[in-house]
């Protein structure tokens, strides 16, 4: 996996500030407070949201390299949760879209979590690959006919174009259950009572109060008029929900405290929103094959999208605010421990795809 | 809840005989060795399996109430694991498949399992709840329109002729979720290390490994040529293999040695196996109404069952066996306490619908 072609600018004076900065809360103006602003759309690039860097090799950090390591680890750790056996086709169905690329955002947001408090990499694997099990699932399910009729992710054909719709329904149902048994039965190294409250913080990202409640409350209000606060309960629920538990059981893999895992979960919360505003963005910037899935859809559909309800340049002010707020909550450690989720949200903030 | 309507008959003699049988290997003359046997089906009744009872006060175990009592039990803890909240729409269709009745069958196994081994029963009450919200999870998922395609579940419309087909897969999705979480969130007075060995055994019950297994093989198998083997393997998964989880993680959580957690183990194969036998000869000698689901469904559509391909009297002399070594397998536990599992057997055997 390489990431030099489309790696984003990494901004360091835009970090350095960020580290001299007091702390904010988070969420100090609720977002649903903000105003309306009705907007046309211009095609812009992301990356704009971040000056780039004056002196780009002050402080530097080889993010290009630690994803690049990271994500080739999480990639063998899947290949080897998912091997290629009896019932041939069902297997097949799952390793299709799990090992179909991705930027394995969410399992390094768990290693890197993990790493912060002070753990090992390898506590954190398991928790690491679930995240990208459960993401696969959503992503499986969300393009069924019934829901989001999607016929590329990833740049490739969807699953259920590949398999049939009942396949990709089971893929996606065995994937969620093995997302809870590889890690019950493969974490090493970690006290049984951190693996269950792990377990339930996952669940609760997942069910009816996480990722499907913002799936259900999404797939309701298409074609409605969507308020502010409804839009942030839907990527609250459907994207950030993920984000957060990622973040949250890498800190319990790793052994942090309570107090670290609420401030890992603070920044986490940012992140998500981010990655939900930045995605909007993407979808009526870019075009389909840049993005690897249907681009302009959103507008196509009229869904409701930040850019849609607040313009895009306060769309891209809000991903800036978020990214400020972010890093923000990760200030108090230790500065080489924290520059991979520094950098992550950077990254989330710039990524093309 | 009510049982006394439609409650089997108790054959207290048979199971007498039983206890002073010896131990028989499970599985000893394997299933798929068995002869193929050309038949015609002929409409009759299940409760003929097992004769009655000659003397039926003869240490009768009060197995109507012991149902009927765990089983009111199980609904209220299921119906205070999902409470209807925001939103609305999900909770409601998870609601109406999870609250729609059934005999819970297998949290009254997991809680029976529980107390064998010496726990209470309130430290398999989640692991119980667990089990019923995976297996309404793989009734809604199968019922969808791509699936099976039914209308009539357990008496009432399918999930998705209520709901739509994305509120159903969403469902069922958050069922599967929420079951982990609720086992990790919600079990008392039992070891994180027990609670993590159970989810394990959980996970592997539901994933490409168990129930999904069986059910995509099973779909496969539709309108084909299906040998005993590949019957076998369809059940064992599609069926069986829940059924063992429920009785295995009942012993894990009430404190079972590993002894008497395999012992249990080889008592719920055979029930499990048995469950899917029965469930085959109801289909062809009952009717739509009598099941509260679509009967003849399995000759209409052509699918390989144990009636088709056995006969219908093998189908039923085979389940005699496999109630006959599941009681094998739990003689050497104290009498009151297996009282109920042996009951079980029995009562899965002669169950109506």
């Amino acid at each position: 996996m390489a990431f030099s072609a489309t790696s984003p600018v990494y901004d360091n004076s835009f970090l350095l500030k960020r580290l001299s900065n007091g702390r904010k809360d988070l969420f100090r103006a609720p977002f649903h407070q903000a105003k309306l602003v009705p907007m046309r759309i211009h095609a812009t690039h992301v990356e704009e949201l971040i000056p780039r860097s004056q002196n780009p090799s002050l402080g530097r950090f080889q993010f290009d390299e630690y994803m690049s390591s990271k994500a080739e680890k999480v990639n063998k750790a899947l290949d080897e949760a998912v091997p290629l056996k009896h019932p041939q086709k069902i297997h097949e169905a799952m390793r299709y879209s799990l090992l179909a690329g991705g930027k394995r955002v969410r399992p390094v947001l768990c290693i890197a979590s993990c790493e912060l408090v002070g753990g090992d990499e390898s506590s954190a694997m398991p928790m690491a690959c679930a995240m990208e099990m459960i993401h696969t699932m959503s992503l499986i399910h969300d393009d069924l006919p019934c829901m989001d009729n999607d016929d590329l992710r990833r740049g490739k054909p969807t699953n259920h174009k590949v398999y049939g719709e009942e396949t990709a329904i089971l893929a996606g149902d065995a994937l969620l259950s093995l997302a809870f048994e590889h890690v019950a039965a493969r974490t090493l190294n970690v006290s049984p009572s951190r693996i269950v409250q792990a377990l339930a913080e996952l669940g609760s990202a997942v069910g009816a109060a996480g990722l499907v409640a913002g799936q259900v409350v999404d797939i309701d209000s298409e074609g409605k008029d969507v308020s502010l606060k409804e839009l942030e309960y839907i990527h609250v629920h459907k994207t950030a929900k993920l984000l957060e538990a990622s973040v949250v059981c890498g800190a319990i893999m790793g052994g942090g405290s309570v107090i670290d895992t609420e401030r890992v979960r603070k920044y986490a919360r940012c992140v998500g929103l981010l990655f939900q505003v930045v995605d909007d963005i993407l979808d009526v910037t870019k075009s389909s094959a840049e993005l690897g899935k249907t681009a302009g859809k959103d507008l196509a559909t009229n869904k409701a999208t930040y850019p849609r309800l607040m313009g895009i340049d306060k769309a891209k002010k809000f991903a800036i605010e978020l990214v400020d707020q972010a890093i923000g909550e990760i200030d108090c450690f230790d500065a080489s421990k924290a520059a991979p989720l520094y950098y992550l949200a950077n990254y989330i903030a710039n990524r093309q795809n």
